[in-house]
């Protein structure tokens, strides 16, 4: 993968900005579980992400977290170079959920050469407004659906990213996508199991009737 | 007001593309309640707000509305424009609160302006950055703060721009600005009057102790 996968007007950018960003560039293998950022990390710069997936996330002051979206091969973690921007004023937590690859460009240098070309200054808003729709799609989610339906739609999720029917996933973890507590998870997955959409055994959940399981998570 | 009062890099604009900003402007004068923009009526354009006072918000299917941000003088709306930007996916509506002046920027005008220049294009991205900003302090208020606090801090709010303690505001609007329904808003003024915070009449609610209303909308 190279620097124009990510940023299809490469070219279009100024010649000393273009190479001052492919110098700049350093790359990352990290394991599942690595955070690359944090409020408390600073100012990361941004994440390119050749392989792997990455999950960008909030946490209240009590240590409970939410999922505001997942990035994939190809996408840009902009929420990461935020000191970028004066007007961003929230933190995020971005963490590797499978081993990843990730390339960090500084964010100075970023910032260099979106002033020079307005092309990439146009493309970082595409970018932005991108994170912004799923952050919108998530709140609507939140107001207006009931848990069993969220939940629904996110095992529904996870088992297309997996490639699997069978989730080996803890209660704990899926609240913390979801933003709710453990207890929350385990109640509305014992009503999905009487159902008989899901079966739970220890420290994994089957989808047993994915049909209706949509059914719910579209209604 | 003048253009520059809300672009503050106009003159770093290429003359053609300021002056067809400058020419495609129009100006609107607007009632209370004008819905200046929904899903419904496409591509609006920026609105830039001259005086008075802009709500937007989002509608469930089933009609229920939550307040995003408001917008006052010289604050610029941008997702009124959001055919500019293939990836923002989601639908506002934005509304009068007041009598209000707005100038209206078509979005074609306005893209072509911040393609010709990086300077444009760079305060478009603070103007997003702004916004999701705000909808992301919602995010958190919706997730981690009951709905006593997040009321006690729409109240103080309220009370700031009224420049007054009493206001004139009935409990279905302050449903649609919290995202929740009437009846909750009813239970929850009942508690704070209750415990002496506020006095509910008739189309009013008085403040009543504000330093412990604030007390709880911090904690």
């Amino acid at each position: 993968m190279e620097l124009v996968d990510f940023f299809p007007m490469l070219e279009e950018i100024p010649k000393p900005e273009k190479e001052a960003l492919e110098r700049a560039l350093s790359r990352r293998r990290v394991p599942a579980g690595t955070v690359l950022h944090s409020g408390m990390t600073g100012c990361t710069g941004l994440l390119l992400v050749v392989s792997g997936q990455l999950r960008a996330y909030i946490v209240s002051p009590e240590g409970r977290e939410i999922t505001l979206y997942r990035l994939f091969d190809r996408d840009i973690c902009l929420l990461s170079a935020s000191c970028m921007l004066h007007s961003l004023q929230f933190d995020i937590t971005v963490e590797a959920q499978t081993p990843s690859e990730v390339w960090v460009v500084p964010a100075d240098v970023y910032q260099k050469a979106a002033k020079s070309s307005a092309a990439l200054a146009n493309y970082t808003n595409e970018i932005m407004a991108s994170r912004f729709s799923e952050v919108m799609w998530d709140v609507e989610q939140i107001l207006w659906k009931s848990m069993d339906k969220r939940l629904a739609g996110f095992l529904l999720e996870e088992a297309a990213l997996e490639g699997s029917d069978t989730l080996r996933l803890t209660h704990e973890k899926i609240a913390n996508h979801l933003g709710t507590a453990r207890e929350v998870v385990t109640r509305v997955l014992r009503l999905l199991q009487e159902e008989g959409l899901v079966r739970v055994s220890r420290g994994e959940i089957a989808i047993t009737d994915e049909k209706r399981l949509r059914e719910l998570s579209e209604a």
